[in-house]
């Protein structure tokens, strides 16, 4: 059952202890089959060393329920399933704990768009969504974290097709992407934009925005009908 | 004697540069054997390049007495000793001068509480021992700098299983768990929190400590009787 | 056609990934060929693991047209061109978002010139443009940004023989050399004065330029008629 | 003529890259023959990868004069020299631009002891030299950076045995020790205390040095005739 998709989502987890966006367990990613309306993701707390394509978890987006798998799946299953029910742009989806990413989460403040590296993939700031709260830590958890990332992406009216990622306050961060693979990419764009961020602040604090006419042109030139980057 | 446990301590040792938490030999992991009342140790240093099995010293808890072994044990024996005596919960102990736990210990700081990667490990802040006394230092050096490690979780009423990990001032970490492999995970994770906690206090200066309801979260979704991640 | 400065290209761009430089596609690295007015230069977008040295693409300096190859030849092709037709001494060109230069460019500031490992290879700062105007952008983007560069090196009376790499303000670096070895040679020098610039300056805020005579001295044992370095 | 010297050399040469001292050829070791009067060095600009035993110049101590080779010996032998003559205790010497001891020198400041990792090896804080004088650098600038070192020993009646490190200001790290290999040790460690340093000031801005007790405690355990570390 969807084989197809759980060699593509394997290799996409696989992917992640090579762009050293994960230490032990700490990362999962899925991608959806959408005229099924099924999910394949990540086993909970399995080493990516001896990972299998038949370890990946197939749950049905609506009720969450597994319907393959002999392995519980990711315990932020329910997370990519708000996910995946809100953003119809998404077609796979990533959480890590990477260094940098991490660090803006848990400093709770949004990543400024500061340089060409973030334009070509994000058009935008990288929204922090605001602390959760205490009913909504107690109650579904993992749920609650999808709907605060849906509300975050609405109260500013950001497109997640543009902006495909969100860092979680005093968590990390979440990428997506139109299929497993590029949902890491941007993981990996992600990172890297929050590394240098880090230390163009610190050499001009305060330091503004990037020009939206420079943002456009890079985002545009990659993006969308008039883009003319690649073969 | 001990070939199992000999074996583990080895490999655990071994595992400390795979995980960059170690230059040369600054590094020794041991395990214990409460039935016995011995600890295996690293010898004191060994390269781990050549490390074998049958160096690994077995020490007698109480005496301190070598019981087997042609080396001599860890020059921090005496501190693992007394981690022993006193946190029932420790089956394994690290010490690494690993970077950015060192950077903590050498500021004299205890490391927030400041996301949940923290969280999934340490269930409050990681704490930072008092200046050793000239007469601690000049004394039984190393039995003193395990007795004021114990003296920080007693007067900070700290439960040494639920925080396994201390930063010894002016100097660098410890860490335990339940054998020597896991006290090397929560070393692996102490260094990814000290990372985190150096920049995401740059970011936001007096950065406030995560939610408690956050931390209880994160903490107890992996440990005690109602955990669930995992498989 | 040009077979050999093919293969140099080649090689100077696979050198990029190796020497950490770019990450997934993000680099591109030049060569031109004076006599022939043409100029050898990475496609656009195809990574790095697949690239042979029949993907390079020949580009006429002039014109700007495609002599030769299958392939779109790299976006920024334009900025090259400007770079070789203004820079006489420039026989390879590089450009890549390697982090920490990328850190000052974001930053919108110059490398100053703070130790010998920079005057070994630059001869005074490292200049970053100002930021590009909107009809630049708008216009023909990338032509424009190689007119900045130009530009920058004009007002500032800077030799570019002497000072080979430039940060793009919001954007990142541009390396050239005699070829397109020393092109990417001079990225891996940026690089690293990028980085123990950022630290130098944390530990002393305002830090003054080296001092002029001990950045002569170094240059000058490198470079010119008196240089007394290598064998 | 030397060659169990000449072979010590090269393999410390060697070991620079694989610790991750040095960019390129940016470093150089040496060691001494005090019998002979013989310094054996580094040939100059020759890369890692394609240096022999027989690379390695034979260079006599007193005059300077290259005894055998068929190279240049370092462009930095003059240095080495003036620290053999000088600093009897130095069997080897080692010089590199490692990054962070580069940002400490490239900043004009000491590295404080601040822990434990440092007392291990050096006796008290790193001195940074002097600026040297205009005349000094377009005098005999390699012998005279030898000089200036000389002299930050001599006026802060410092003993090179128990410091074995000093970084030039505006330029880099030389380190020294018993032998060739002994001397990369203390480069390593130099680098270590150097990273660790730079982030236990930001931390706590205004860091006090380490106890004086500590600091003789843990360099004496390691350190004469009551040393106890080790086998």
């Amino acid at each position: 059952m969807l084989n197809e998709l759980k060699q593509q989502v394997l290799e996409a987890n696989l992917a992640l202890p090579r762009h050293h966006l994960v230490t032990f367990t700490w990362g999962n990613v899925s991608a959806v089959d959408r005229r099924e309306g099924l999910m394949v993701i990540k086993p909970s707390g399995v080493e990516y060393e001896v990972m299998t394509r038949d370890d990946m978890v197939v749950v049905e987006l609506e009720s969450g329920n597994v319907v393959e798998g002999g392995k519980k799946p990711s315990s932020d299953s329910d997370t990519h399933r708000v996910l995946y029910l809100e953003f119809g742009a998404a077609g796979g989806i990533v959480h890590t704990h990477s260094r940098h990413a991490t660090i803006w989460a848990q400093a709770g403040l949004d990543i400024p768009a500061w340089g060409t590296t973030h334009a070509d993939y994000f058009y935008g700031d990288i929204p922090c969504t605001r602390q959760m709260r205490n009913e909504e830590i107690n109650g579904r958890y993992e749920w609650e974290t999808g709907r605060v990332i849906v509300e975050t992406f609405a109260e500013r009216q950001l497109d997640p097709a543009a902006v495909p990622a969100i860092l979680v306050h005093s968590h990390g961060p979440f990428t997506w992407g139109k299929d497993a693979e590029n949902a890491v990419h941007n993981a990996v764009v992600l990172e890297e934009v929050a590394y240098m961020g880090i230390f163009s602040n610190q050499l001009t604090p305060g330091l503004a925005n990037m020009q939206q006419t420079l943002l456009d042109k890079h985002y545009l030139r990659k993006h969308g009908k008039n883009a003319y980057y690649g073969q």
